[in-house]
């Protein structure tokens, strides 16, 4: 049985010049979590790592108060494995949770998320494998478990920078390895953002189906049919997030008259969120996909219930497609055998993978190292170094 | 035009021995919030006071990394009135939410809350008059603007108190003034709960009208039917929040199979989770409420929203009755004409009224000072006295 000793925590900024059709990034902030346990190897102790997903800002103010604490005040009985060495991640979760009412699935499902992260890594470098090894394992089922298909998320609102450049940058992801792509819309007028919709599926070869364009939510009730219509001739992907996260409502409607397949979820951080959206959001399994957040909602212990409750509505795991770029949504889509991974090739931090990873032809092979390997990567791999002791 | 040119906030312990159905509130924690501006009366600046709504932990952590400094930085002409002194909650509010993405409801709620209510704190203070005069003025059509009928909530599960504690309880209630009642229910066994419900009954001489029930969203598929079944026949007032919050199906299932009047949305804490809980929950108006709390959730700015949201569906104000027991909440009830206020009045900290204020036969008349008056409740005159500089 592993006891937590110790966790870290440290905010980053974040900030950046992109925009998507809802917020700026220019006062984004993150959460590096490092969880440090009482096994030693090579004279070290075992660490598990974490680091925020996208978009919500950091955590660290909701660690200190609640979840850092409820962990390091636990005898290690209430989150031990029952059998064999380290940790039981979904007892570590019920503990951080306990007394926490339901409902109100914000700041807080991205702090517990944290720590369920840092804790499957954890895990897996107890076990000494990676987690999507570990995943696969627990959870099987994937048929290549080490490797997802995988695409490049991108083409923000950037000043300055227009249809010519967004289409360069498309090039760029495509020369890394990159064969499906997707960018920001939804900001500008239809007719302009046409303009840069046309420009990448020209640089694709005039394969749209490589291409999906992601709303962020800014679709309202007097212009989502016009949008959906203008863009349907093209034959995209999908559309993604076309309307706010919560009207399910709208969402039937646009998802009812759109003959391109819709994506949605990421900003609803729970399961009971999720559920809602399967109720009432007119999603049809086999044509749309989840992009539910895994670190932002709860982490995995969360996700792998996610999963369960879709198969009791019909739907597949393939469907599954997590928010964004991040190392471990990589691990869950290739152990758990998801639909895939997005990935943001152009985020000074979470873009570049660890060295031992491969983008080859629109996959992304996960390496082999023991847990998740945030630890690895360069954006990473300084912050990481200062912060474990 | 005012200017805010100091925010300070404090984290105090609410704990105490209770417990509902769903959690214990041992390590309970609430914020404080003093707004200082620069205008002044009698040679001091006038402040805006805010105190947390009870049961989501404190928000001081995401006070001090986001919502805070956005005010503070911002120029004042950003947030200030159009015309006359003061500043513009309207506009303060849509200053905190800048770059904060839609959905995630959840702690981000109660913090933008806090300084939404103290900002109308303020702006009243600086009108010079009491917070339920203002609302009057701004959002007519209370007919008594300055009282609410108002119920005594109680009855949590205490170690050691059983239904003759209970009944005692009661009885105290009724002895300063109060004429309706709430109990919470749901933890024990439906036999044991109901000797608990039936003690009280009796208490007020058999008008089990005048009480209702709390259930802390603990029902679940499986026991949701015979609970309901077994207390249909008392004819309580209503049956509060029976299942989990966002669990709109299982909601409606019980708002079908219910004579008794239904209430919730505490744990919903936004315009978007209310519009979907009007839309999916099979609440009916005329015979159902909804009790969503003004504080946590995005504060007075978002209830008026979630107020003419009503009016589009169907629903009157008179189906509002809102949690906590929080001043703040009495204020709306009475100013905007709401159906009724909810108090605790064995609450330390909530429970006692500034002494201006009077409990006769079921009603609460407020008091005349300017603002809310937080500063001038018995349980929380010494905080603020420490926190106001």
């Amino acid at each position: 049985m592993a006891r937590i000793v110790n966790i870290i925590e440290r905010t980053v900024s974040l900030a950046s010049g992109m925009s998507n059709a809802g917020i700026s990034f220019d006062t984004m902030t993150a959460s590096a979590v490092v969880l440090v346990s009482d096994q030693l190897r090579n004279g070290k102790p075992l660490v598990g790592l974490a680091f925020d997903s996208i978009g919500r800002y950091g955590h660290g103010a909701l660690l200190q108060e609640r979840f850092i604490p409820r962990i390091l005040q636990a005898s290690p009985e209430s989150y031990g494995a029952a059998a064999g060495a380290g940790i039981d991640p979904f007892k570590l979760w019920a503990l951080m949770m306990k007394n926490e009412k339901a409902g109100g699935h914000g700041e807080r499902a991205g702090a517990v998320g944290l720590l369920d992260a840092a804790a499957w890594d954890l895990q897996a470098k107890i076990e000494h494998k990676p987690l999507w090894a570990l995943l696969n394992e627990r959870f099987p089922g994937a048929r290549q478990p080490s490797r997802t298909a995988i695409y490049a998320s991108g083409g923000h609102y950037r000043p300055g920078v227009g249809a010519k450049g967004l289409a360069d940058e498309i090039a760029r992801y495509q020369d890394q390895g990159y064969r499906r792509f997707k960018i920001k819309t939804g900001a500008l007028s239809i007719a302009e953002d046409q303009q840069r919709i046309e420009a990448v599926i020209r640089t694709l070869g005039d394969n749209a189906s490589a291409l999906s364009v992601d709303f962020n939510g800014c679709l309202a009730e007097h212009n989502a049919l016009p949008w959906l219509e203008a863009l349907q001739p093209y034959g995209l992907a999908w559309l993604e997030e076309p309307v706010e996260a919560l009207d399910y409502q709208l969402l039937a409607h646009c998802a009812r008259h759109s003959q391109t397949p819709v994506s949605t979820g990421e900003n609803l951080f729970s399961l009971a969120d999720t559920r809602n959206l399967l109720r009432y959001g007119g999603l049809r399994p086999g044509r749309d996909m989840l992009n539910v957040d895994i670190s932002l909602g709860y982490g995995i212990v969360e996700y792998t219930r996610i999963i369960e409750l879709m198969a009791t509505l019909g739907w597949n795991k393939s469907a599954c497609i997590p928010h964004a770029g991040h190392l471990l949504a990589a691990h869950a889509a290739a152990g758990l055998g998801l639909g895939g991974h997005e990935t943001a090739p152009a985020h000074p931090l979470l873009g570049p993978y660890p060295n031992d990873y491969r983008v080859v032809d629109g996959y992304l092979q996960l390496g082999d190292k023991p847990g998740v390997g945030l630890e690895h990567m360069p954006g990473l791999q300084r912050l990481f170094t200062e912060m474990i002791p």
